[in-house]
């Protein structure tokens, strides 16, 4: 077993972190509004700095607002093994997303400092800046400009609603640093811990699921064209939008049951023109999002989908277009990375299980530069980005202890 | 046969007199814009003011600015006869849609007059206020409150969009008059030549609709309760509002369908929330408008709409509701004017079919106090309510002498 299992890691300590930097944006309901490069956000920066310099980790901040704080190894001149998430949130999120991740690290930190302990790779703690996306979009824009998916300029002038510039704002509440983000992509590894955002685990009785890959996605967007008609016409004349696209988007889900796997089929945003109760509807426009676990079923969904569109335009005599609007490719986590977290788990005597995420995290952008890896644990009823996003804290334990085994694992390794 | 087929009926006069009328408020695109209640209203109802005066009529005009004119019966006792239809189009409307009853009975006026032909009963030439509705909403206000469907008071207060008052527009372009609207329960008959404003009559080679009754309606809104999730979650935790939703849509035809007879079945509005391309939708929102000539077969319709309701929400595990919001009889039109109205179509060799109305119409409203038919006649593609609606002179025709025959008949009989 690795040195890990004799840390003093405190659940309890992670704990009383979480509850008090959920005080940073409390929200009446119990959840969190800490929005990325709000002052609020300034504020979980400096109680996290003050947190980690008082175990003696040193801070680097990058142009982008990354914060990267660093424990010196053994051997200095080793890439770097790294744990991190994001402190901000949605406008009416919970005091989980993200923040277990960082505050995580940071217990691991604190049990290493208070044990003396050493490790041969340096460790580094990363709170990457506006994961939601919520403010500022697209999300993961931290992670997303360190492994170079994202221009560094680009992201420094996005708007958000209001106007205000992202880079303005950063030097607003003082968290403009100098690095170069893209230095991070010198990782030996990274890890991250993260609430599952949704009821899998919790549903099938396990504390911990080992994320083994991302899912290829593809979006698309598709168009009815009908005729307008009075909704006193009569049946067998029409060629109603709608009813050309309700067996449609019933087929989005139809096929990604079909697809098997992590087939992921979603209609999310739907529009009825002209869009009056007594007016048939000459024009539907309506999104999917197609996911899967592998690229060729992704492939195939898409596939199906137009071919239903074909059908049911040919036999309604409507026009339908579907047009891909926007692709990820599949995402595989490393795989050494991914069984030293399943060794962690089993050696622990967890319950556990493999698992793809469907959904985007800073982990998946360092995927594509550096070796990584993801910890999911359970969330109540699945339910997050919401104030009512609740864990246990024997799941956030959980979670800690698999997350340090695996990270000294891999900094001793 | 009735004095009518006697007549100097002029379908190429009838003509001219559309396309002059068309005239005022002309779109370039060939339509009209003439909304009630503005100045080119006004100028339309002077246009027809001198057209029936020309032709020996009196006007008198009522406190909802109906224009009714009168050409006196060798029986001034005797109830009278009206002939009626609306001069205002929609905002993007076209030449016919209430135009060609107007001047159809214009032009049975001329050629009575030219003839030096007398009827038993008095004859009435109706232009009514407001059929459509798109300005001052309801549609139908001045046959609604000629016929006690609307409290007068009520539709003088009524407003557009930009805020002026109904009884204030009308005093403005001068057509207020002081005659009580509800006068004109006491007619004998009203008669209302139309176009069809859908494609069946074009459809079958037919040149005459004898309008038997007006459809009964239902109008439902539906609820659809989910829960919200993330794109990327997993299919089999999901209640899907929209996946819910969709097969509901679909029910609402296929109810109209299996109805049989004169089924319609119409979702022209639907909202999703939160309606973001990759969120799961929590809610769905749509309405529903049902209608039937069978009053126990709408029924059916909203029962089976209900069950089918409560059978996809059992089995996906998400709530629906499905509240009826707005409910309009059947209204039968006079048996004996039916009768007649078919008789000068055979008479005039003309090819017809009985059809119901699943449109509202001031015939309808007139229908429910006092004897009443409609005529229908082919618009090209079924299309109305367009700038591109249109008919052809000999469909006209065809109405102008269905309409003569049953009116002379009438007032002769």
């Amino acid at each position: 077993m690795s040195a890990a299992s004799n840390l003093p890691l405190s659940g309890a300590r992670l704990w009383d972190s979480l509850m008090e930097m959920a005080r940073i944006g409390a929200t009446p309901k119990g959840g969190c509004n800490r929005q990325t490069l709000t002052d609020l956000d300034g504020e979980a920066r400096h109680l996290l700095q003050r947190w980690a310099e008082s175990c003696g980790l040193t801070l680097t901040v990058d142009r982008v607002g990354n914060m990267v704080f660093r424990r010196e190894g053994r051997d200095p001149s080793r890439p770097p093994v790294a744990i991190g998430s994001h402190l901000d949130t949605q406008p009416t999120g919970g005091k989980f997303d993200g923040v277990l991740g960082v505050l995580a690290g940071l217990e691991i930190m604190r049990a290493l400092h208070e044990a003396g302990a050493e490790t041969e790779a340096p460790l580094l703690l990363i709170n990457w800046t506006n994961e939601e996306g919520a403010r500022f979009s697209p999300p993961m824009m931290g992670s997303g400009v360190a492994m170079g998916i994202f221009p560094e300029a680009e992201v420094l002038a996005k708007t958000d609603a209001a106007g205000a510039v992202f880079g303005e704002e950063l030097r607003r509440i003082g968290w403009q640093g100098s690095a170069d983000p893209t230095d991070l992509q010198r990782l030996g590894a990274y890890f991250e811990l993260h609430i599952e955002q949704g009821p899998v685990l919790e549903h099938e009785g396990k504390e911990i699921g080992i994320v083994t890959h991302a899912l290829a996605q593809t979006w698309y967007e598709v168009t009815v064209e009908g005729e307008e008609a009075h909704g006193g016409s009569a049946m067998q004349y029409r060629r109603d939008a709608l009813m050309a696209a309700a067996p449609l988007i019933a087929a989005v889900e139809e096929i990604a049951l079909a697809a098997g796997g992590a087939g992921r089929g979603t209609v999310g945003s739907v529009t009825v023109s002209p869009g009056s109760c007594n007016v048939v509807p000459s024009h539907v426009w309506f999104s999917v999002d197609t996911r899967h676990g592998d690229p060729e079923r992704l492939a195939w969904m898409g596939e199906r989908l137009h071919e239903r569109a074909m059908e049911i335009a040919r036999r309604r005599g409507v026009a339908i277009h579907v047009e891909e609007f926007w692709h990820s490719p599949l995402t595989p986590f490393d795989p050494a990375l991914v069984t030293r977290l399943r060794d962690a788990a089993k050696a622990r005597g967890l319950l556990w299980r493999d698992m793809p995420t469907g959904i985007g995290h800073d982990a998946v952008y360092c995927a594509r530069r550096v070796p990584a890896a993801m910890i999911f644990v359970p969330c109540e009823g699945g339910i997050s980005h919401n104030e009512a996003e609740n864990i246990t804290p024997a799941w956030a334990e959980a979670g800690l202890k698999v997350l340090a085994d695996a990270v000294i694992a891999t900094a001793n390794g």
